[in-house]
């Protein structure tokens, strides 16, 4: 049995993956998240799951719907195939290959489902592309619409309806199957992205929610000037500026247990020796309740523009995506954290994103499943789950669907 | 008289410019400067200058070497084209098109030159493009090897020697001239890039030399991670040791009287939701003396390590590119500010790097003439010199050339 997840994974992890760092460069509608999902479409036709696909590239491998009993009643679990920059190998994947091989079990225990069981990949999971995580899953949800995604840009100022047509695909179709039509259950699987289970000793949690998080455009501008001759009063530099909220932004996450992250930046001219005329820096701020997320935010903001005054620069903060706290159905949960061999999973929050919370904001009954991660760094190259962990979230899967489905 | 600068100026100012920021992308061996170097070997023809060039793209027109008396000691005055990213007009183009105006205007007089005068163009002063500023004329005068020079990429991986062949030139030539054979004084007119020149209300100025300064790469590295799944605690976030490196700069440069400017940052992986593994930083310092440079560097790198300590980071500091004091020739100085019409001119030091200095590190005795800036501002669109300034310049540039050739 173990077989199926290995071979699977095997033959996934070359896959867009860098000589150099080790790490995976997975972006949606490009070279190896396409060959992803190509491979995902053979995987179930191997299967014989029935593939549906929308024009975005979202997809769902049916399983047993010629005999379902209760065929409104559809069963969906999965995840994304695609990585942040440079990320590691099981962020996503692992959920996908591991709902595969559940189905494989699950087979092979003769189990008939009363309802059709779904293997779902959503695309642009990660944002990583276009700036917008749950891309794929918020466009089917209604959460972003098609009128807003239109606009989004890459880095190189491609134009998603563009990038789409370069990966063969239509964009949203009048045609398109809806693949969430009668979804009354949806189920997750992702590897940890802390150690709360390590600190637990346990192999398999169950999320009770997702923290409130959003990402936050800090423009910071001044003026472009020689680096030499410009004397240090004279200069009005945003570098400055950036600098003090990105110190800013640690301490107070650290104050108020939270997390507030700058990671991305664009410097404008970005040459050695000028000074720059704007910094942009993007934070990502995640916290326990939405009025301590907004307060965070609110307070960064304040600390940049009050070194602003002293720099001579200007801020202009843009939220370009906020999610508030997801509560995943708490009978939900306990009844798949609890009723197993092996003893009640723990139930735990992450700080996270998934297309699960996209899913549970749009009315679907969903429940988490975490593997542990025995470093808890993930995006990453570092990212990682021991085989026995990754095999038992296998079991736990199959498990969980089993009871779902019969 | 006013009129051939005025048509040079007016030919120049769309080439290479931007129509979002006004300022001028003037790469070297790129599009616009390729145009430019075009530009200037046809005004050479124009007014039958003798054209060399070198396997990298330096040019010298020459004049009056037909009844050159001292053909020997060759007189050279001209500057760059090439711009920063995002740069002004008046950085390097202002003192090749005053030469050619300087020509023009003693041809008129009906000077007879005893010594060759030559206009050249150097390449790459800026480095903007392969991080080494002033790379033609250190080429030219082996300040730079070509092996070491050979190894430099631009950002984007391209090497010099391709970039090179890209640009039609094929690098250095066993059968190239010796542009610098014979040149025994170079004059180099140039935009100021400060406010000394406004603050004595003065239209023209000569430099007694140029501050030492470098050019210094802060590779700062951590640990990539889940930007919101990572507790505070458990990061090494580069980033933050950068943010204090930086805020250290202008703390310690406005201390000493110094420059510090960190303009350039690199992040990987850039990605909004992912702690950084690495943020790659170029510090550009100067100071008046090179001991004091050496102090200012050393104690932002021990700012750099002391904050790494606390994050968990680590730091490694590479000097790209360091220039010693340049004292230009004082007798040359106090000769072309003395003794012409209007006063002397002021004698005044410089922050900039100048291609004046690698000449002046030769051994080749030189001067620099600076013309008034009203705002001070360089390596930005909104650097400027007012028309009337830009023609003072002319004049006093092709008296200092008419009292140094006859």
């Amino acid at each position: 049995m173990a077989d199926d997840f290995e071979a699977m994974w095997g033959a996934l992890a070359p896959v867009g993956r860098s000589a150099a760092s080790g790490g995976y460069f997975r972006q949606p509608w490009a070279g190896a998240e396409r060959e992803l999902r190509a491979w995902f479409v053979e995987a179930c036709e191997q299967r014989g799951l029935r593939v549906q696909g929308d024009g975005l590239g979202n997809l769902v491998g049916w399983w047993g719907e010629e005999h379902a009993t209760r065929p409104d009643e559809r069963l969906l679990t999965g995840s994304h195939l695609d990585s942040v920059l440079d990320g590691g190998a099981y962020d996503g994947p692992l959920g996908v290959v591991s709902a595969l091989a559940a189905i494989d079990r699950m087979r092979e225990r003769g189990v008939v489902p009363a309802r059709p069981v779904g293997v779902s990949v959503f695309v642009e999971e990660e944002g990583s592309r276009f700036g917008l995580a749950c891309l794929g899953s918020r466009l089917l949800t209604g959460a972003t619409t098609w009128e807003r995604a239109r606009e989004l840009r890459d880095r190189d100022g491609v134009a998603l309806p563009d990038a789409l047509e370069a990966a063969g695909l239509p964009g949203p179709q009048a045609g398109d199957p809806d693949l969430l039509a009668g979804v009354t259950t949806f189920v997750e699987l992702h590897v940890e992205q802390g150690r709360a289970l390590v600190d637990l000793g346990r192999a398999i949690g169950v999320a009770s929610g997702i923290w409130p998080h959003g990402r936050y455009r800090f423009e910071l501008s001044g003026t472009a000037d020689h680096a030499g001759t410009t004397r240090m009063e004279d200069r009005a530099d945003p570098m400055l500026t950036y600098a003090t909220t990105a110190l800013a932004a640690d301490e107070e996450a650290r104050r108020a247990g939270a997390r507030a992250t700058f990671g991305r930046v664009e410097v404008v001219p970005n040459g050695t020796n000028a000074v720059p005329s704007r910094v942009t820096a993007w934070l990502d701020a995640r916290c326990e309740s939405e009025g301590a997320l907004a307060e965070l935010v609110a307070g960064l903001e304040r600390r940049a523009r009050q070194r602003a005054e002293v720099d001579g620069t200007e801020v202009r903060v843009v939220a370009e995506s906020v999610s508030g706290l997801v509560s995943f159905d708490p009978d939900l949960a306990r009844r798949v954290a609890a009723d197993h061999t092996g003893g009640d999973w723990p139930v735990l929050p992450t700080q996270a994103g998934h297309d699960a919370g996209i899913l549970s904001g749009a009315g679907i009954p969903t429940v988490m499943l975490f593997v542990r991660n025995p470093t808890g760094v993930s995006h990453s190259p570092a990212e990682h789950a021991e085989l026995p962990d990754c095999l038992a979230g296998v079991d736990a899967l199959a498990d969980t669907l089993e009871r779902l489905c019969t």
